[in-house]
């Protein structure tokens, strides 16, 4: 049975988390470890924001904002108004009230001492959520964007301030040769029977992950399965700039060219429906509907990538 | 002319604001230097909130809450209501969204360097306040009160926390021997014409400024006239814990006994029209109404006040 098994799943933010959304309704929480890209914090006014733990947790909390995909639902942002209006504070990161209270709290436990794994485990365990979410490490690992016309940009501000807009010329994963894997992922590795790619952009919020010296080692001894689901669909990102990176990176966006980043590590693919066939050389794929429009298209999506998963062994 | 004259106010919160909003109607903004009570001061979630400073500020560019005397007006709770709710982060300290706002922005700067002196400089300016606002001093020196039954409380748990109901024994302002006079302080003092007491609390808000080393000795050599208005009407305290406290301490709750605790500082004292006349010694002295319901009571005695202190030398 499928559904007695441990996952972990390597993730980003928001495209991500709809598989994870589809998870938490096909797996029991328990049984599921999420490892999430830190490559996008950011300090803000001295608040530390980790935008994909908040989004993960805002989702599997059923907190987050409906429509964005991130944030709270039914938040407020006259902390930031105000900062803007009386204060002259550019409001360009946007920060609701109730949002204020995560980062208020997970920066207080930092600068009290805990680690970032620490702090997420206690915000997590308050809002109810079962299932393990962890931090991809505790060290800070800022991803640092090479662009064409304005030179380096820390994260927030090519992704935010700048609406991913600049060209990219390179990524880099500022301190990852300093990040430790931690005992929580280490052992979330381990001990899974599936190990899942997200279906995140792959240089954005995979990558960070993969930086971390040991864990691309660690994925590709594991016996459990390592498999990706492709984010990229009929030559598109669903959103955000996946598709756009992957162009200014000289890249074919395309699935077959994802699943070539992950080389090494994975050993099956799933890919969209919609895409054309692919050989995908010695990988096991399969296509699946992959595009998650609504709570049943996430769990139908979660529950055929294991169902496909745990028929290899039939 | 009154009106030209520099005028320095040694102050702390709500009912000190009272007779500081009156002031500015009465004076150039630009005259007015305002010496403000920080033994209030702590951190909460690891921000620095300094009531009194918040409650002055916010009073003079015109935000405060016109209900309650402190806070910010139209000023909504989401982020608080979200901490107590999801993380069981026990409310007890009441900050608004906008609120918020303040301590965010000041709590960067003082982390990143700044002075508190710096820092609020800072905030009133953008505010748009004209008037000098200056902390007492730039080290921290929390008031602790000692209690008969509960030991020995921080300031905000006694009073926010506890509603001060605690019988007070003794009241401690903590590193006070370590307090430097700030430049600013020094001079807003040395170059008035007049310096007020405010009819704040002389145990809770003046005493703390007055436990600055240097500070009283200054006071006590100043020419300029040190006039101290009554926080006592008719045997109580308009609000807060004055009367209660000075029963607690063994002391007469009247206006003699306030402007005993004023020896050797003050050359004037404003009583109230309601009090009993009193013999004030060597101090001249003078009854005004004191109760400010509304600003046109907080003007009046704004300028009865300096009217009757700029009738001295005639």
């Amino acid at each position: 049975m499928a559904l007695a098994r441990s996952i972990a799943v390597l993730i980003g933010g928001v495209g991500g988390a709809k598989l994870a959304s589809g998870l938490l309704d096909a797996v029991p929480a328990e049984r599921l470890a999420f490892i999430v890209n830190t490559g996008d914090d950011f300090r803000h006014l001295g608040l530390k924001i980790c935008p994909d733990l908040d989004t993960l947790m805002y989702t599997l909390a059923g907190l987050v904002n409906p429509v964005s995909g991130w944030g709270l639902k039914d938040d407020s942002i006259a902390a930031l108004d105000f900062l803007a209006q009386c204060y002259q504070v550019e409001p360009w990161f946007r920060l609701g009230d109730k949002d204020l209270a995560t980062h208020l709290l997970r920066t207080h436990w930092l600068n009290g001492g805990r680690s970032l794994t620490e702090a997420t485990a206690c915000l997590t365990k308050r809002l109810g959520i079962r299932a393990a979410i962890f931090p991809m490490c505790d060290e800070e690992l800022p991803t640092i964007v090479e662009t064409l016309a304005d030179g380096e940009l820390g994260f927030q501000e090519y992704f935010v301030k700048r609406a991913w807009q600049p060209v990219v010329r390179a990524l880099r994963y500022e301190n990852c040769e300093r990040a430790k894997l931690s005992p929580q992922v280490h052992s979330a590795l381990v001990n899974a029977d599936i190990v899942l790619i997200a279906p995140s952009n792959p240089w954005l919020s995979i990558a960070p992950i993969l930086s971390i010296p040991g864990l691309r080692d660690l994925l590709s001894q594991l016996m459990a399965p390592v498999v990706a689901v492709t984010p990229i669909i009929a030559g598109d990102a669903v959103k955000g700039p996946t598709a756009k990176i992957m162009r200014e990176l000289g890249l074919d966006v395309c699935a077959r060219t994802v699943a070539r980043f992950y080389q090494g590590i994975i050993s099956g693919f799933v890919d969209d429906i919609r895409n054309d066939p692919a050989d995908f050389a010695d990988l096991r794929s399969v296509q699946l509907n992959t595009l998650m429009n609504d709570q049943a298209d996430k769990v139908a999506l979660a529950r055929a990538t294991l169902d496909w998963i745990g028929s290899w062994s039939a």
